[in-house]
């Protein structure tokens, strides 16, 4: 099978960040022929719709290889139980029409962290709802709700939880499989 | 291309009901390799756990045609910004293991009228929150919410308003197109 | 001070429901002038508009307590990623007007239990919604969000864990305050 | 009576947005004892958790200006069915502890406005669930839902049409009331 490429879209500016822990292992763990590409949102100013049409160059870069991958990976960490302003600003760049939404049309997949019992789900259903407006096509299983988050990194920001693992590792696979169901039955 | 059945689920007990009236829309409306078998949700008791092992009779036949289907067109109306209790009932119901669920890997759609100016879209959304669980693929475009649904509608439950005719036509278009696309690319 | 009455709505209709052990708990745990009083929603036949005018006897005795009362306390048990139909279904015939909405301008808490790791929470989110309709004032803290349930009430039904009791106490507590406040403030 | 005063938080950067424009009828039409003052949410990063001990100055005098006032309203435009990230940045900084949240406690009301059918009630949904983490107190009614804003702002901004200038009107004199009875109350 061709090779896919899955774009991951970190949630937080924070170093160390557990939504940046998340796609890393993902990057890991994915299969052989699935590379997981991680974008980069930093430089990203808040978007404001007068300046839509004339994008600063941390955002032209993001867009392309969002518009260019196969499918979506969002990684969410919760503020205020909802999604982070860091990752809502990502998505509204990547939505406005310089020529097209990076999101129109795509399989995604979701993962989340925090530090609580929750999560970090409160927020995936937020980005689920605008998925609808943004035409995309979320998977929904299995959901990765990495809860209790400092306990299953390390140090240095790595995921160690065999269990959280496990599920990354099924998720990036069944979201390479949807992917080639959609792109197979077109 | 082989007939498709898409099984309708009401949201309404009520003689008339607007989402019973865009069900019957949508069967009128379908395309002509496209059956819509509208459920019948009456005589069902509220769900209870303990009597799921042994459902009474109109429950069965809801599930069994439900199971049957190739896809699911929800019909959702408002009450207090939620799902009607009469929806939420007869999913509850859909859903649970006598066997198996029956929504379980379903591609569907979704309608909604109310009479006020949201139309039934804050149910939409509660429903699609279900719809992770219930491992169901709802299709995002467009969207069919119907305002001022008094507006439009017959006194005999029949819908005539042009523009809501239109969205349903394309709505149901879209289904049954997002169902092939996942039937020949599995 | 003058004795509150709490009508607390239970979610299901199963026998030792989670939603009720924890409504019990509620009753046991209540500071001594306040009294929690639990509302019976057995033989409430699905909401139907066209009935609503006449309710059976068991709604008519549902709302008459809970009108009477000071504040509400819902016990939410979370079915497919929502409110339980037996839920919702109270909820709705509790709104209607044959007379007046027995929720209205009432201070309200909500508990959750499953027996998951999410405890209930997305049906929580959900009933705060319906509660702008039903122009209700939900409190925010503690929110009591029972986990892994099976582990945390014993065989009768009877929540036994430590710390979901605390997290009880401290919400009625709060509820109490809170009504007080909303009582004293007018 | 004392004098109230009311924070209004913007939700978008854009010159003449509608969300400000909601904001200075909610100033214009205020009762007389009754202050809206507008906050400013231009020159704010987005929000970076490594940099909040030390957050710029605009962060610091839209902080300082929140924590002062007796109640916030929040103006809100719906970004792909979400709060705008703008809006979620404001509130996100003016959550975090460098002394404390400027929101905890407070009462609030809700403004919105789209130019769709919709008028940003999806967005709303979404900040009242933040709200509960922020443990702030939202009033319900009136609720302000401004659709088709394109045939409501003159093309200076300023809002013109009388249904809505009357529910602004009510919702702020109604976000006061509220604002009497919990300090009345305490």
């Amino acid at each position: 099978m061709d090779e896919l490429t899955i774009f991951g879209v970190p949630g937080s500016l924070r170093k160390n960040a557990y939504s940046l822990g998340l796609l890393l292992a993902a990057q890991e763990l994915a299969p052989k022929d699935v590379k997981v590409e991680i974008g980069d949102i930093r430089g990203f100013p808040v978007f404001n719709q007068d300046d839509e049409a004339n994008p600063p160059e941390p955002v032209r870069v993001f867009h392309d290889k969002a518009m260019a991958a196969d499918a979506i990976l969002f990684s969410v960490n919760e503020h205020n139980y909802g999604l982070s302003a860091a990752e809502k600003n990502a998505i509204d760049w990547g939505s406005r029409p310089y020529g097209k939404s990076a999101w129109d049309g795509k399989p995604a997949g979701i993962l989340s962290a925090s530090v609580g019992q929750i999560g970090g789900a409160r927020a995936q259903y937020e980005l689920r709802q605008s998925m609808v407006f943004l035409n995309m096509f979320p998977i929904n299983r299995p959901e990765v709700i990495v809860a209790f988050a400092q306990q299953k990194f390390d140090n240095n920001g790595r995921l160690t939880d065999a269990a959280a693992r496990k599920f990354i590792a099924d998720h990036v696979a069944e979201l390479a499989r949807y992917t080639r169901v959609l792109q197979r039955g077109r």
